[in-house]
């Protein structure tokens, strides 16, 4: 019998505009589906993978992890030839930037300890050209200041119910664990943004976009910062702001425990 | 009569990917092409327009500045209302982020003092995403100690006929001032890049991109860093290094005496 192969995690960065989303699905191009097809040439057995977190249509990823375990060992010295062929054949829209070994019990979505999502916006009357992909672009100054002010209602252990977005989440757990929201200024290929990095053990479906969304209606003056406490306090879905556009989103990185490692 | 307008010069962004280049040409989409319409529908009447640099097909801008005079003056409290305008008429790809009135005798092209290029360069086995089409990807993994001796060859006044693409320019002066070639490493939309930093009053055709081949073939190791002076001295084209792709160009900034202002 062969021996039993650790499992290999890729850490991965995607254009998300290409993409019917991170999760496979028949007959649509998919970030996971590109993966396993290109694990499939490699390995010539299909191979299933899985991601730490599921982005959705047009969310971008700069290090979603993905996890399987390859039908032959590979060895710590076979992993950079490894990232080079699954480049080549992973097609556009999509990089491996590299691939760990990681321990026998390794999987991307459980092992990880927290996720961070950065979320970028363009403000102001003048549009967004290069970022234009990567940045919602609304026509408002935003006041970074009061929007700083309603995220620190967002930090720590709360139900983020009026957070999500999907109906199904009807009796499912909805509290979730935020370590940190960051409103800062910054610059990206000579543009400027406004860039929300939001780091958490786990995050509901669309609730970073969610919580940019009620973040803006803030910058924008629309709203005072209690708006972001008045919503966690509903506990329904219209008490919060709109959806932010999934272009702005990039899952940023994923933590996992220092020993998984191999 | 008509009182006489002072020009406007429009500082300009856009992504090169999408045009035949800045200068206009008839049945092809261009840069100044696209302006000119715009201010066309904007005015209802032909208006002709000066680039600061005529950039090639596939070159980037940030900052192109574009001097035109409009048929009726326009208050410096238009200007923004200008903006706008073109904004909602240039079509994709274009961006213009601002307006400003200029003294009579401006042109775009030949009140330029300085002009500044920015050449980005992603290096090393993984290959560029988000910077795909803003950035030249090269495998080798780039010295950039090396690659600042060799620039420092190039500043200052030289004659860059081997630094010049047009077989035209035979004859036609090739003599340049540098007055800053810098060599550093940043960060853009969370891939590492190496970023050239060429500031010079005036360039030759493809100038920035030979200067970009050349230092890459200093950084990969293939040439020694005295490589810069003996392609300066050589007078020839193929003493040089290869012209870098278009994408990883962008023209980034052009300066002009202050008292151009009004």
């Amino acid at each position: 019998m062969a021996e039993k192969s650790p499992p290999i995690a890729l850490t991965v960065a995607y254009d998300g505009s290409g993409f019917h989303g991170f999760a496979r699905q028949p007959g649509l191009a998919t970030v996971q589906g590109s993966i396993e097809s290109a694990l499939e040439t490699l390995y010539r057995a299909p191979i299933e993978t899985v991601g730490a977190g599921r982005t959705d249509v047009g969310v971008h990823a700069l290090g979603q992890v993905i996890s399987f375990e390859p039908p032959e060992p590979v060895s710590a010295d076979a992993l950079s030839r490894l990232v080079r062929s699954l480049n080549a054949l992973a097609g556009p829209g999509i990089v491996v930037r590299h691939a760990r070994l990681a321990s026998p019990e390794f999987s991307a979505r459980f092992s990880a300890t927290s996720r961070e999502y950065r979320y970028r916006i363009v403000d102001g009357p003048v549009p967004a050209l290069f970022l234009e992909r990567f940045a919602w672009h609304v026509l408002a100054v935003l006041d970074e200041e009061s929007m700083r002010e309603a995220a620190t209602y967002l930090i720590g252990e709360h139900d983020f119910k009026s957070f999500c977005v999907t109906q199904s989440a009807e009796g499912k757990p909805t509290v979730r664990r935020l370590d940190s929201v960051e409103v800062y200024r910054e610059e990206h290929l000579g543009e400027a943004c406004l860039t929300l990095r939001i780091i958490g053990s786990g995050f509901l479906h669309s609730m970073v976009r969610v919580i940019a969304g009620t973040l803006v209606e803030v910058g924008a003056g629309r709203r005072v910062p209690g708006y972001a406490a008045d919503a966690l306090a509903a506990r329904e879905r219209s008490a919060a702001g709109p959806t932010a556009p999934a272009k702005g989103l990039t899952l940023w990185r994923v933590e996992y425990p220092a020993d998984v490692w191999l």
